[in-house]
């Protein structure tokens, strides 16, 4: 487990999880929160899907980057803003299944910088396989003023 | 304008587009479709936003990755299938305004990889001012067999 | 032409440009330095080659890494220091010919972090033809303090 | 370890790296390669480093592109030629010490696209140290036919 600065951290990430009203539309809920770690997931719906019925890869871009985002928020100080810089994924497979679980983890927490990892699965055959479909590398910022201004 | 290999490729994005379920739950129309470019518009919507009240980076990135892929479908052999490979996105300022506008062009479109740049700006202030929010960096793929597998 | 905070930007540059010993080991020059924009010029030679022939991706992305540093300290304060953050680089011809070019632009400058656009092509026939071999998007940070200190 | 279609794959890795004299004028050496798996590595020489003395990202980049590539040629079937199409590169620490190791793993096999995984690493002090300082994720394409052109 990582260490984190801020004693609060769970209670911080569901808060701003539960504002972030994207999450609710895609019918995505956090399923995880652990210092330096964050799942997220969504069950299938024919309202998410790209042109063959799959998962579209701006779902699984949602689901990564606020998982990549709150792993990083966990580790920042008390009253802190996060911001994402920017991310790069890779689409692996068509994400067919029951529901997409989105895991993300810091890979390096600087002062300004946070580097993350994230990886998506889906669930499939009554959740008893797992399936590799996506991977995420994404830079994530601490704002320590104006949390909700870029850069 | 670039040169396009399918001369009905304008109701082959169209009718694509009308597939993708995710492009009606987030309110994304198919505004522009040329030969090589493509945009789309997002209505801002409170249940699109994140924690601060703006555009959630997975719905740009969906917008985005969206018009990357039907750009390069425009340029693409009749009866081919497109596929994202991949993409990055910067995000450049917090996305607040009345729409979202996501325009794609190709970069250059080879047999199998075709690449693509995409930028989105929010409009404001009653459509007078044009803010950049995000560019993104996209390989998109042809599948000229099984369209809806992976690579 | 952007606007810099540093009326000494270009001796800047050209300082710390000659102290980067890869770029004479590349054989590297810098060719223009303007408020937000530079140009890195690499001449072919066998010994910067990958296994057909061509100049080595790693190259490429040395030159437009330097190329996206330099065009973000343009902008900068005088005395900060600059790092980068990430990088992507899409590779879109083989590299091929007498010269690279490896041009970058600021696309954002913030407080903290600047994202730069670059652009390689090569000169050949004579410099008479200019193809274009690979697009970056890169993330760049202003260092306030410790400027040889990552994040 | 992966599964690989091609009996010969380390005589081809090693021939092909014999090949790309970037890697000679850079001091690199290919240190292993498994099937799905490559580790170069460069011993640190001033001729590598950026303006604060450590090695230039493009060093890492060069080094994480090549074994990217080759990682992804061992599972590939003989007299495929590979090509790198994109990779993106966050860097997260000062790249110092006595010698860099860049390891690369493949994380999907496709018939046409590899989804490859690189990390550097500095060993510091008599190699007692790994310090990691950059992170990759790369896209390389199996080239069937015409190895020596892009896409």
């Amino acid at each position: 487990m990582a260490e984190t600065k801020n004693p609060q951290f769970e209670q911080a990430v569901r808060d701003s999880f539960a504002a972030q009203r994207l999450m609710a539309t895609l019918g995505a809920r956090l399923a995880r929160v652990a210092a330096g770690e964050v799942e997220i997931r969504v069950p299938f719906r024919p309202g998410l899907t790209q042109q063959h019925g799959f998962l579209h890869a701006g779902v699984l871009s949602s689901a990564l980057d606020s998982a990549c985002g709150y792993a990083a928020f966990t580790l920042m100080p008390e009253g802190a803003g996060v911001l994402t810089v920017e991310f790069k994924i890779n689409l692996l497979a068509p994400a067919r299944g029951e529901e997409l679980i989105a895991r993300a983890r810091v890979v390096r927490a600087g002062r300004t910088i946070t580097v993350c990892q994230g990886e998506a699965v889906m669930l499939s055959g009554g959740s008893e396989t797992e399936t590799s479909v996506a991977t995420m590398l994404a830079t994530v910022m601490t704002v320590r003023e104006h949390p909700d201004v870029v850069g």
